[in-house]
């Protein structure tokens, strides 16, 4: 295996991206509900802070998983939604959970 | 979501098991290779350094994914062979590929 496949190859490269916060507490969360708003997302992982969802909503759109949707103008209401590609992370997330379920205690 | 699900669930624990430093540079190559002495392991992720692969070997080893297996008692000779559950983390890491192949540069 080269050198570059070991540290910038595409697992790595991906990694990179599901390995930070935005994975579990963001992603998961439109991969069951589909567009979310802020506000929606900041409940449903209460748990965390509104700074770390901020920080995870910030993630997913530094790598282009997330993009925010205007669905009103005035008053400004966005809506976050994921796109194709983050919408690609999904089978990867659940042969992750699928593996944690049957040997990560 | 309840809160445990999102630090602690399924998801979280698969990924600190492959986000840990011995996935990319051990777990693909018991997944090309099949069994390993270390020194072959070593000569395959040369530009990391004997430390690292120790560090990796070590790695699998605590999660169980990799087990020691002695071929030879007198000299004393083993490889690394991936367990089930090493091998199991296999689409994981092929879904990663293709999605870092396609998305990640």
């Amino acid at each position: 295996m080269p050198k570059q496949d070991i540290a910038g190859g595409p697992v790595a490269r991906t990694l990179s991206v599901i390995g930070s916060s935005w994975t579990c507490l963001i992603l998961r969360e439109f991969l069951v509900h589909g567009a979310r708003r802020f506000q929606d997302l900041h409940e449903d992982v209460n748990g965390s802070g509104a700074a770390t969802v901020a920080e995870g909503v910030r993630a997913g759109g530094k790598h282009g998983g997330l993009e925010r949707h205007f669905y009103s103008m005035s008053p400004p209401r966005a809506e976050y939604v994921l796109t194709t590609k983050g919408r690609d992370l999904g089978p990867i997330l659940s042969a992750m959970r699928d593996w944690g379920r049957k040997y990560a205690r």
